[in-house]
């Protein structure tokens, strides 16, 4: 698949341009907000886009054309004000979807958060974020997408094990991005994902195991 | 029909307030965030029940139980953070529309913004209210309520003319308070505004009739 990864420049972003660029079963492109982001990925050979999730729809359906399967990893990230939250984690995110439907990608996999699910079960402390990420999960499940959304759990830096647990409701626990990078390009083309949510943690299975029996 | 009015100390929410309790064909329960609030509401005759929109949905479904229809008149206002607006506009919004759904009333007229509906039309200013507008608005139409939208232009406090416009479309304009109140509960009963949404401003026909062209 040629993949359009948008936050490419996040954590696991980064891991993500690794492993599809690897690949053998996928090319990527890297879409960025900075210029200097995609010329430092333009001199490792990666394919990479400018594109503002604040900006105009046109330009990501542009960067969406000719691709077959959207990675959203983007987030306004812990450092910005809600206003950024309402504005790229729940509106350009939506935006990313028309704009697949509009380029005519039907494969997407978003990376959601463990509980966008369950308003109930929302921090006191970061609830509008959870507001945000849960409707733009809500938007993509109502869209006409062959949508995976996976929510991952505590996200460490350490290296990844390979090893997870993946269901629907799983228990609070954590997860090295890079093993969230893992599932996620694995999820691409693990037909029994389709139009799935899960939550996703570090456990004892392989991903390839994990991802069928989810 | 009796009236759920969510927000009924607003500004919107006060003229509404006032409406219903006078009109022959409806009766209103006001629900308000704070006691002092629905005790000055009680000491006027009028039934009001406490809940807060940040809170659990049980205490709405409880409200809205017996009503036959709801009235959305709230918001965060221009003077809390864009925390709220999330919470308030876009969360605490779906909210009602659930509890409206558990509590078996069917009816729903939500007051939304000009423009909520169009992206590109959005000021850079407040673009993160729209969006909260955008998405509660998008989840309402989503939902199995009957409802109906109304988009009122720039709210003014002067007296209502009992003239207005309304339209899927309007060039921007503005309206009294009073006005956007009077259309909303007439809207109530008229069936041509059921799973409508349409901009309102000031305009030369009557309520009535304009909403039976809307």
């Amino acid at each position: 698949m040629n993949v359009l990864l948008i936050g490419a420049n996040g954590q696991i972003g980064k891991h993500l341009v690794d492993l599809l660029d690897k690949s053998n079963e996928h090319t990527v492109r890297a879409m960025v907000r900075k210029e200097e982001q995609a010329e430092e990925l333009k001199k490792k050979g990666i394919d990479a886009v400018l594109a503002n999730l604040e900006g105009g729809a046109d330009t990501i359906v542009k960067a969406a054309r000719g691709c077959d399967a959207v990675i959203f990893a983007a987030g306004s990230g812990g450092s910005t004000g809600y206003d950024k939250t309402l504005l790229i984690d729940l509106d350009g995110a939506v935006k990313t979807f028309e704009a697949a439907e509009k380029a005519g990608v039907e494969r997407y996999v978003m990376v959601s958060a463990f509980q966008a699910n369950n308003r109930e079960k929302w921090h006191e402390k970061i609830k509008p974020y959870y507001v945000a990420k849960h409707y733009a999960d809500k938007m993509l499940e109502e869209s006409n997408l062959n949508y995976t959304i996976v929510r991952p759990g505590g996200l460490l830096n350490e290296p990844g094990t390979g090893k997870i647990a993946a269901s629907e409701n799983l228990e609070r626990g954590s997860i090295p991005r890079e093993d969230v990078a893992r599932t996620v390009m694995e999820s691409l083309t693990e037909e029994n994902t389709y139009k799935r949510s899960f939550d996703l943690m570090s456990g004892d299975t392989s991903i390839a195991e994990a991802l069928k029996n989810v």
